[in-house]
């Protein structure tokens, strides 16, 4: 990957920069993040008017950005501001004085364009086709409605966290008068919003740190076993559950509920309140979390500048390509493994059940199965489920993701290990794991030549047994030897014996 | 990496494809292995006739072999051939029929030859200047003595595993008669070798099967927290009380032995015997495990052939290059890291009291620290210890690999943990890493914009408190801010408080 582009968002209270390396056309990944806390709206009164020192903490935070940039060789710099500036009657000094102190035009962002590069970050980092995305910040919460995966409509409501808590949070712990004039604010804020409703079909996603951080407060609790934010679920119980153990507790109390950041203990009671009653009043049982929001927004509409809207048409099959690329995948031997899987999944139908969800699972851990050379190749299996957990794939839930680390973990030998990740899977998922496996792992063997010598499986499917019949092109004795001798894992997986046989050395097949 | 080499090796039991993906001059990894058994001296009598059965299947896997190298982009192969064709009266036969059907040239090793590649594995892997390889094998056993890293010379002797077990092992347990008698045959054998013994600095390095076997066992009963046997060393002691445990057992309860393969159950006795009598003759406590023989020496050759002898220089040096390039690391960036962690450590001497032993670590920790940005960038400290803990990097041993883990890990935040290594690490190594993980993270944060702003770091060390005097190229404000932010550990490490100033703004340092 040979381009870099650096990505700049300056907020109210933060700014960060985010490099991302890509191949146009064909994959990406950040090689860096960095945040500087400058305060740029402290002071600003009721005009706006940002202050000399936040103004020169601001610039110097984008100079050390810029910097970073030009020495991390990022050919294109794209620089934002938003609400701090665009409210700010003196933005045009601060402007002049960034370009003349670092040469970067800083593009100011409107109240609507802040909402359609959020939408971008989530549309293209998760399979949402309808539903609503919200943003809680400190001033403000946005709320975007998502139709058809089409920008449809947005909103902006005054109310933000570190407002609320200003207003309304004096007591600590908050008094119960207190939360309750918090909650009814917050209440008569969204009680316009007739469009915001749950409707089967519909996502509620949560961007931002207020959600991130009540996410990660419920996985703390429950030793959830994946070190993965982006696509959890947070249920309506659960966050009630959690309103209620925050309300109890001081700020230094809070400080140590583990899973929240400390600067964060002052105003999460208000953000809390402003999630639940969204949820409440919108009719929304769980809200899943999005791990990209503004920043990634921007870079999708230059990564997919031919695109009108920028969208993948796939967020799930780009995202697995994308894995693909970066590990340098072998695609011949990978697709070839894909497609043998794939068949022996429809031909054996009959005996497994699955369906169209199971199929897109098992066609994606062929794809990825061999990432993992890169750290090594002997236990390569262990690497690419290390690397598949580790790394995003958006647009797979965390359920998908535990499946997905399994099958590939399993590709060459050993057993279907689905106990670490129980707390993510259903109860029928070991059988599920164990049968897809044991179809991956034929594919592999039948493929271990990686030339691409069987043309085609003929599968027979009898009351003890199940009969693979190969057509080659070439030679695949090697293939159905080493397939034959991995045959334990099918056979206690579909409960038959397996034989495998060259097509052309065999008697013609009964069917 | 766009070249790729295949490397085949048609040995008497088993022959073997490696193929090593690679740059000319900047790195290389092995990207498949292929193992097949086609027992070529099966039923070769006192001729060394190749039977052409075990011609047909030594084609058949080497035309599969040759076939996967087309596929996956090979532009050259070396095949190599070992003992049982060395040994063939019709081995011309043989080379035509494979040049005929594959078009591949079988090179012929002379018995020199193969003890030269296995030293040319061994001593591009392992920081070894002086001292013996040993290659215990089917049929014969070679030692190879090494000194100053060149190939002094060699001798091979007539006994192997499975000739002695075919001669002397016939009861099951094996009796203690026929113990005494096996012991005494391979005592006779190496009694002549007056130039194999021990002494200061010379190493005694074990490859092959035999002796991985023997050190996956121990690993196994120890409960070993490394995934790696390349480097591990097995005492004399140990391997006693191996022999002691395997001789009372049968062959099929010496199958169940964890860390044995079943397939070596039958041989692993004489393969014991073998091993044992030659440390003790030769008067060595301890053995290495070598991971890599003829198959890499084959590469290497290749890969430096611009070198005579084809060796690296510093295979430490070479190792942790390797590794950097692999994952495209930053060179300005690390190098720099290096550099400012280095200056600490000089300049700090007087705290910590380390030598260049801790220094080399500390240097090799700060080039490798970024390598898992390409896993994901958020935890990429965790993704960097991954793939260190996981890739191998020769020339290091256990010890170091898991002190690198533990300080790459280490170096954008969180505690210093060793808790998992503690079987390969000394007991001063937490204060150690404590230590060594504060001036890498210190380092890190003074790189912060990745723009090489900080040129030196003047150290003061006072009773109390250890200043450092931060003499810039530039504006060293956020790198300052961020590096004492992160005090904390050199705080704790060094039980001093830690202050760092701008140069240009402070007073004159008082030295």
């Amino acid at each position: 990957m040979n381009q870099r582009i650096g990505i700049i968002d300056l907020g109210s209270n933060t700014t960060r920069l985010i490099i991302m390396a890509y191949e146009p056309g064909c994959c990406f990944h950040m090689t860096d993040e960095v945040r500087e806390i400058v305060r740029l709206a402290e002071g600003v009164g009721d005009h706006g008017t940002i202050q000399p020192a936040a103004m020169y903490r601001a610039v110097e935070a984008l100079k050390m950005f810029h910097a970073l940039c030009r020495a991390t060789g990022v050919q294109r710099i794209i620089a934002t501001g938003t609400s701090a500036l665009r409210d700010a009657p003196n933005k045009d000094e601060f402007l002049q004085q960034l370009k003349d102190e670092t040469d970067l035009d800083l593009r100011v962002l409107s109240d609507e364009e802040e909402a359609y590069y959020g939408y971008l970050g989530v549309v293209n980092s998760m399979p949402i086709d309808n539903g609503f995305v919200i943003d809680i910040g400190g001033g403000s919460t946005e709320i975007t409605e998502v139709d058809a995966r089409q920008f449809r409509h947005w909103v902006s409501q005054p109310v933000g966290i570190v407002r609320l808590t200003e207003r309304y949070v004096n007591s600590d712990p908050i008094s119960n008068k207190e939360f309750r004039a918090l909650n009814n604010a917050v209440t008569k804020t969204f009680e316009k919003l007739d469009w915001f409703h749950a409707a089967s079909g519909r996502t509620l996603v949560g961007i931002g740190g207020t959600v991130r951080n009540l996410a990660r407060i419920d996985q703390k609790r429950r030793k959830y076993p994946l070190e993965r934010l982006h696509g959890y679920k947070l249920s309506l119980e659960t966050l009630e559950n959690i309103v209620a153990m925050l309300r109890k507790k001081t700020v230094s109390e809070r400080a140590n509920v583990s899973g929240l950041n400390s600067d964060r203990a002052d105003v999460i009671i208000a953000g809390a309140v402003i999630l639940l009653q969204l949820m409440k009043q919108g009719g929304f049982e769980e809200i899943q979390i999005g791990g990209q929001g503004l920043r990634e927004g921007l870079f999708y509409e230059h990564f997919l500048q031919d695109r009108k809207p920028p969208l993948f048409d796939n967020v799930r099959e780009a995202s697995v390509y994308n894995l693909a690329r970066l590990y340098d995948y072998e695609a011949t031997h990978a697709d070839k493994v894909r497609e043998l899987s794939l068949s022996l999944f429809d031909q054996l139908q009959p005996l497994h059940g699955y369906g169209s969800w199971e199929r897109e699972i098992l066609g994606a851990a062929a794809l990825l199965h061999d990432i993992g050379v890169q750290v090594g190749y002997y236990d390569h299996h262990k690497h690419s489920a290390y690397i598949l957990l580790n790394t995003g794939l958006p647009g797979f839930n965390h359920r998908e993701v535990a499946l997905l680390t399994v099958l590939v973990r399993a590709h060459r030998k050993g057993d279907v290990k689905t106990g670490d990740y129980k707390a993510v899977l259903e109860r029928d998922d070991t059988t599920r794991a164990e049968q897809l496996s044991a179809l991956l792992r034929l594919a592999e063997y039948l493929e271990r030549s990686k030339s691409q010598v069987v043309r085609r499986i003929e599968v027979a499917i009898e009351d003890a047994a199940v009969r693979l019949l190969i057509h080659a092109d070439g030679d695949p004795i090697p293939e159905i030897w080493n397939a034959s001798r991995r045959a334990s894992l099918f056979e206690h997986a579909f409960g038959r014996s397996l034989e495998i046989i060259e097509a052309s050395v065999s008697a013609p097949s009964p069917s």
